[in-house]
């Protein structure tokens, strides 16, 4: 019942699939909100705690945050992806906008941008969801700020690091923040935070990357120092780009912008690095298994390969096993796997910016939030600082493909 | 005009002795401001500061901080009369009461304790300005809880970490934090806190001991990091405790408490380490020195030793250097010294148990800042811990003696 590794994971993910697939709204048994919320994470700490909310009657409050800095791309329909799946799971879903976090990544811009990026970020992760057709109405933002500067919030600041070691907090950032001695103090403290929102978020439990584990790990150590209550922890796997792990930073088609225009959606997926027959680390299969799949079942669809030009009929998905097997065999090659994932992800896109088009207000707060001198840049240079870039939302590292690699 | 080592200050300081005696409420000039000022200083950094708001008319602003952990003692009297110094001179002194710092020093103490504490200091610094004669309106103490929480203040805390590293807080607390990398993180926090004071008290400079001058020397870098400006910093010379370099934690003697009676300051002093014919390092004469001649100064009296017992005439001293001279010689043996120091210290502090005497709201407060239970141990274990300790009003470290060995 507490499957801690990926294929045990996806084992009983694959039960629970038919769950997504029409009737997503009717009331599910506990076993099956249990499965729902399972489906494709790496890790899941104390799961004991979410059952607990569940037995009680409860609505499992869970939080994801992210940092409000660079403009969300691709990469952040798999945490969203996730978030769709816990709210269908019947969870409450609080996503934190770490607009502080923001500001602090970069002091140079006022302070009003951040708040721009916070409600673009709220637009957009809005319209993600809404893409899918998940109910959004247990959907909860939260700014860092409304209560990370609060009294209660930065006694309990002052007092974690009281009871924490620098040690402690160093290895708790350790795979989230860069570790050198001429990195900002601020690296250390981040996790201090992070943990502390659990406690202020009031959450049950808190959703990031594998890569948060160390810091997840802490937080179960650290609140009850405190006197809280230890939270429950749910990490989905690290997803690879779609430069796969050839990355680089020069290459400004390595991220899809969610407003990408279908021809430039094409163009790079077109260019991104498929090894035929490679299935592992391959960033096209791992986006569609963590991104287009899920989608598709959230919308009673399979994931679709024309084969036409051949005048072969249409490969038809339903899961990735087979997709990793056909693509081995050769059978789906990079060829017929681009177009369909172009072809895919461009109707995923379609209501997000349908919506973006129908807003005015999403429109001029993008002006503000993204300013054109901003936009020139193309792919900014957002150094992966603190923990407040929880995996799947991971800012773009140094040379992100279009999906994070920290996810 | 800007002395920096201890010869130079001291040089200069014994030309305007005079200014304490008897006129000290006289308007001064200047330049009789500045070299009150600088009397007993190590070290004074930018000292043009502190003269510009002379030249604008306008009374010095400095603050001296204090963390409120453990009942303040004889040592307490050396930044005492500094501030005494500071306040004859015509600046206007911020006392703060860093309760947050000795809230967190003792997590386990109820944050009401501490508030008790921040009273008890309060009273007991009063007092002993009081008790030399100094005018206190020009003193005004700040709870370190009143801003330290406050929205502005912990953005300023946010925004500071995130320009300095790991490694410039490290160094900056390098001589007032315990250095290891299973110290608690406030370690590193606290340097950043206490450069944010300057700002957030609306200072024009920090007083402290010169063990604070990697701090002193931060915050002239770190302020204008925010866009706000420097500092000047007042720094006394380290004082030596009454048990010399010697110190032992398990001896219950080696501190003298305010409120202690004088037959106990008698047989206190008599057990104070007092080499014959060596001046060096001699807390007995360090002590007389930093407290006991500034304080006659301050009362138009001289330090005096009683030689009856031999038939001789007292020797009376009006500065340190003929005091060494006749240690060195012999002349003023410890045997002589001792009850000398044992009388005026006793009568120093006659006027400071008269007013504890005096205020049923002083001993209620003492009653609840340190029950009983407390006092038993005497001897409480302070560790080092953090800036608010600053020079001069340093927590016992472990086997202080009566003054402070942190001065």
């Amino acid at each position: 019942m507490a499957p801690s590794t990926t294929d045990e994971v996806l084992a009983s993910a694959a039960d629970v699939k038919l769950l997504l697939t029409g009737e997503k709204q009717a009331a599910l048994s506990k076993e099956e909100q249990l499965a729902l919320i399972r489906v494709n994470l790496a890790e899941f700490l104390n799961p004991e705690i979410i059952e607990k909310a569940i037995d009680e009657g409860r609505h499992p409050r869970i939080y994801w945050g992210t940092a409000t800095t660079g403009r969300p791309h691709c990469g952040y329909f798999v945490p969203a992806l996730k978030i769709a799946q816990l709210l269908a799971a019947g969870c409450n879903v609080v996503i934190l906008l770490a607009d502080i976090h923001g500001f602090l990544d970069n002091l140079k811009s006022p302070y009003e941008i951040v708040e721009y990026r916070a409600q673009y970020y709220r637009y957009a992760v809005t319209a993600i969801l809404e893409a899918v057709g998940v109910p959004t109405e247990k959907l909860e933002f939260v700014l860092g700020s409304s209560y990370q500067k609060s009294p209660e919030y930065i006694m309990d600041v002052y007092k974690l690091c009281s009871v924490v070691s620098e040690h402690d907090a160093k290895k708790a950032g350790a795979e989230v923040v860069k570790q050198s001695d001429n990195a900002p103090l601020s690296g250390l403290l981040y996790p201090i935070l992070q943990v502390l929102d659990e406690e202020h978020l009031k959450v049950d439990g808190q959703f990031g990357g594998v890569d948060q584990r160390k810091l997840f790990a802490a937080a179960k150590e650290w609140l009850p120092k405190l006197g809280y209550k230890e939270r429950a922890h749910l990490m989905n796997p690290m997803v690879p780009g779609l430069q796969g792990s050839k990355m680089s930073s020069s290459d400004p088609d390595s991220k899809i912008d969610l407003l990408d225009p279908p021809e430039v959606v094409a163009r790079k997926i077109k260019k991104a690095e498929a090894i035929p027959k490679v299935a592992e680390g391959n960033g096209l299969l791992a986006f569609t298994e963590f991104v287009l799949l899920p989608a598709a079942e959230f919308q009673g669809r399979h994931f679709t390969v024309d084969r036409e030009r051949d005048g072969l009929e249409p490969l038809v998905y339903k899961d990735v096993a087979q997709m990793r097997a056909d693509y081995e065999a050769d059978i789906l090659s990079p060829q017929l796997l681009k177009p369909a994932i172009s072809k895919a992800l461009n109707e995923l896109m379609a209501p997000i910016q349908a919506a973006f088009q129908a807003s005015k207000e999403w429109q001029e707060v993008t002006l503000k939030a993204y300013p054109v001198e901003d936009k020139k840049k193309k792919v900014k240079k957002v150094k992966d600082k603190g923990t407040r870039y929880p995996a799947g939302a991971a800012p773009p590292k140094d040379g992100d493909g279009a999906a994070p690699a920290a996810q």
